[in-house]
């Protein structure tokens, strides 16, 4: 637990930080205090709305000379509890929303930590360009949160995590001192990547005040297809002959199995069973190109060699946007509809591409020998090798029976990761809730290393405290 | 200067090295204490020649305890004196030279750090792959090296610099601790990422002893064609038109003054000047496509679009392969042509794209105040912002006059960069040589935190000591 902040501190933040610019209501904190799958409450004494960077730094400062921690939150979308306060100040960055340029030159925009996903797509539309980074939460995930927890998504395969995307950041470091690294420049080679550093480091290096994020030129050709196919393997193998159709240029490459396609035409109003016959699994392909006619040219290209190969059972190529959004609403809802099946182990793991067939038909074995008839849901980013591996109770099966073993499951299924070489957090970041299962997998030169960095930097582990190491 | 290093330690290295692992010999280790442009002559009291990756970690384990300092050498390519002992033990990593493992499904290359950059384009060329970064020294180039050096070359604007290609790295750390992070994922979050602080680190934190590299695949067309453009402004609007083209599949583009293909067509034998006139810029570019035909379609349409808008005053294609490489000679000699010319102040800088016609022009004249008949020879990777802006003596002018206005010259040339948001360093790195100089422009508290992190890993100093801050 953490301690009580101290009612000078609270009033010196308060006088800082001005009218609007705090909370203590218990209306205004309680959304914040509520992680979005109900799975954490937490609380907090106060709530900081810094609007300027010069905000942040003060509170922070104040903070860190007090030994007060803090927690930071974006848009509250985060899996792994990262975001909700357990007694800590909660440090919220919607006030800083500003898009402070865009330029379709240089290729790039500067957001503040506030601004959502969405607007950030809008705002590089509006010039012509566009931002690859595509969340299923987009609409309320901020540029702090994605870029703090090097966030993934549907499109990494081509443009890489939100890692790729940052081409510089503006943070206040843990002693409240702020760090103007926003520079928008492809090449700067003067000493460590501060920048790649605090990427992913889920705001215990520093808060994100801003990032100066890469645009890239709109496509004026692009294809969605899915395909039913035999098994993983089948998948696998279509996914390095779609590199090679289309010069490595593949927009996404998603797997999921059947009975995620059956979780969303029960579950989901207007899901239409994608191809006439089912299969036992399905990739959903998406190409694009700069060149018109060309991704629809690949795509066929694709298609054709793979039916001819045996590796196609069916496919169907979506004619025209809204055909392309059906089809890419059954891979979005994969998650979502599994909500009324009741209790699930869920998963966010990646192993190498070429073990990813492994990895299922091992982990299957593995949870079945647990529990006979529960129902695994994998679905992913198989182009890059990041799995969701759900793990559902059996039909009609209980739930609290599933949960208590939910821990021992995972533990099994997180073995067969590591043992191929994998991650057991591909794209959700450690939080509070992953990171004693980390430390069973990570080397212990390792762990020593992060954290000899975060003693360096925060020497009072003031920021984001019950995160990571 | 650096403390001699006691017998008995040289002894114990000696012992654990074994036979072939070491030298004191002047004749083997001479060429490892020039640096290839003859700016610096070093000397160590010792060559280790580790073969493994514990060799190298009982090598580092031995002087850390002891308080030795050790400098690193990969192919001795470097531009910034880093690589040169001055006093040190100097530990090479030619003799780690395996290439553990190649796999197409994965596209991943293991290789150990004293692969050279070629080895490793062979070795995927054979499984059909490629490794996309382009080095004018890659014959000799290594692993190793590029990868702590953050490499950057021709390929960037596609590609990345050599941090985006690395899936993976093991190394030793600064206390002789082996860390293997050999991991080959696209996805993973599972705290710091210290692949990322450890590339571009210069070797400071960690001797990197092996690397996971990314791979792509081969293209199935590709173009290239040299234009005669009026100004770097010109060549600036052209870029924005070749992304668009391409959806930002650009491989390279590169620009270039009328200097500098002079300098090409008076000293590079067999140089042939490229277009019937000549013209004050030429832009170089190279697109590439996994659709046949693709990359060709597009340099028609950029080429058309360019002369329409009144951007190109002549172009060529390239008719096949031995005009390609005919046409890139042109900008890989762009260096090698200026030494016969006389003392030359050399800088690699980047600015904002948007910003390098108005570097160019700021320097050109902060320059010819100091020196007004030096020859300005600027040419790079603009598609990127770097430029390497060259400023030669005065035609007939006097070399060591012009050596002795060096300080002032660069002085005046990174103040401009500083002021338009760039890089002193962008891709050669900081070294021994430049350190001073980023201190002038780098602000307290990003010094204060990679200080920081440095002291954390190593505080004994002894990994490059004379390297970064």
């Amino acid at each position: 637990m953490t301690a009580p902040v101290p009612a000078d501190i609270l009033s010196r933040l308060k006088a800082v930080l001005g009218e609007g610019g705090w909370s203590q209501e218990p209306d205004r904190l309680a959304p914040k205090l509520l992680e979005w799958r109900d799975r954490w409450v937490g609380n907090t004494p106060f709530l900081a709305l810094p609007r300027t960077t010069e905000d942040v730094a003060a509170v922070i400062g104040i903070c860190f000379a007090a030994g007060v921690p803090l927690t930071v939150q974006g848009g509250n979308t985060g899996l792994v509890g990262g975001q909700i306060p357990m007694g800590e100040v909660l440090l919220s960055t919607e006030r800083l929303r500003a898009i402070r340029d865009v330029d379709a030159y240089d290729d790039v925009l500067v957001a503040e930590a506030g601004v959502t996903l969405s607007a950030v797509h809008e705002a590089s539309a509006q010039v012509g360009r566009r931002f690859p980074l595509g969340l299923a939460s987009e609409g309320s995930a901020t540029v702090g949160g994605f870029v703090s927890t090097n966030a993934g998504g549907t499109q990494v395969l081509r443009y890489g995590m939100a890692r790729s995307l940052v081409l510089g950041l503006e943070a206040v470091m843990p002693n409240g001192e702020i760090w103007n690294g926003l520079k928008r420049l492809r090449k700067d080679n003067t000493g460590y990547d501060l920048k790649q550093l605090m990427i992913g480091a889920e705001g215990t290096l520093g808060v994100v005040t801003a990032a100066a994020l890469k645009l890239y030129p709109l496509m004026a050709s692009r294809a969605v297809a899915m395909a039913g196919v035999e098994s993983p393997a089948a998948a696998i193998e279509l996914l390095a002959r779609a590199k090679d159709e289309t010069g490595g240029a593949v927009e996404a490459f998603e797997l999921m199995s059947r009975i995620g396609v059956d979780f969303a035409l029960r579950n989901i109003a207007g899901t239409r069973d994608p191809l006439a016959e089912p299969h036992p699994w399905y990739v959903l392909a998406e190409f694009a190109s700069g060149e018109p006619g060309s991704a629809e040219a690949a795509m066929e290209r694709f298609l054709e060699g793979g039916f001819e190969a045996g590796l196609i059972r069916d496919a169907v190529v979506a004619q025209g946007e809204t055909q392309a959004k059906a089809l890419w609403a059954i891979r979005e809802n994969q998650s979502p509809a599994q909500k009324p099946e009741g209790a699930t182990w869920k998963h966010d793991v990646s192993v190498p591409v070429s073990r990813v067939a492994a990895f299922l038909e091992r982990a299957d074995a593995a949870v079945r020998a647990l529990v006979p008839d529960c129902r695994i849901a994998a679905f992913g980013h198989v182009g890059d090798g990041n799995i969701h591996y759900d793990v559902l109770r059996p039909d009609g099966g209980s739930d609290p029976q599933h949960a208590a073993l939910r821990d021992e499951g995972s533990r099994r299924v997180h073995d067969i990761v590591d043992e191929l070489g994998g991650s057991i957090s591909a794209e959700h970041g450690l939080g509070a809730m992953k990171t004693g299962e980390a430390l069973r997998y990570k080397s212990p030169v390792e762990v020593a290393a992060m954290r000899a960095i975060r003693q360096a930097f925060d020497p009072k582990r003031i920021l984001n405290p019950r995160v990571l190491f």
